[in-house]
């Protein structure tokens, strides 16, 4: 992978770090509300992960955030 | 995968096939920008493909459209 898509991707994954954080959630819950697993929530918030568009659609869910308002906080 | 999630990868895709047309772009040059095979780039815009967010990134950047927007106009 290219190193922009790399920044991007840590970006993105900071961000849901930082808004999973303000909902005081651990990833384990998290992941549970997402019906994603606790250590794939966790690859993807140190941007390990080149994330889908359905699980960047569940998680903004379990944000309570529009996708395009995820994307935005995360600068992009 | 979910009905909801195919509709909204249905609505991204229509996004995509409607902007890739504002820039009067084939789907065969459109992949050359994005450097994306114009098969991928078709079942992306049917909705066929969960695309990945490096992926959507690529896209975007070929429209001319921050993520962000180009997810908005989605209706997402």
């Amino acid at each position: 992978m290219q190193q922009p898509a790399r920044n991007n991707l840590r970006a993105l994954g900071a961000t849901i770090r930082k808004e999973r954080g303000r909902l005081e959630l651990s990833q384990e819950n998290f992941g549970e509300k997402c019906d994603l697993h606790r250590t794939y929530v966790g690859q993807v918030e140190r941007g390990e992960k080149n994330i889908s568009f359905t699980n960047i659609l569940r998680i903004a869910a379990a944000l309570r955030k529009e996708p395009s308002e995820l994307l935005r906080l995360a600068g992009m």
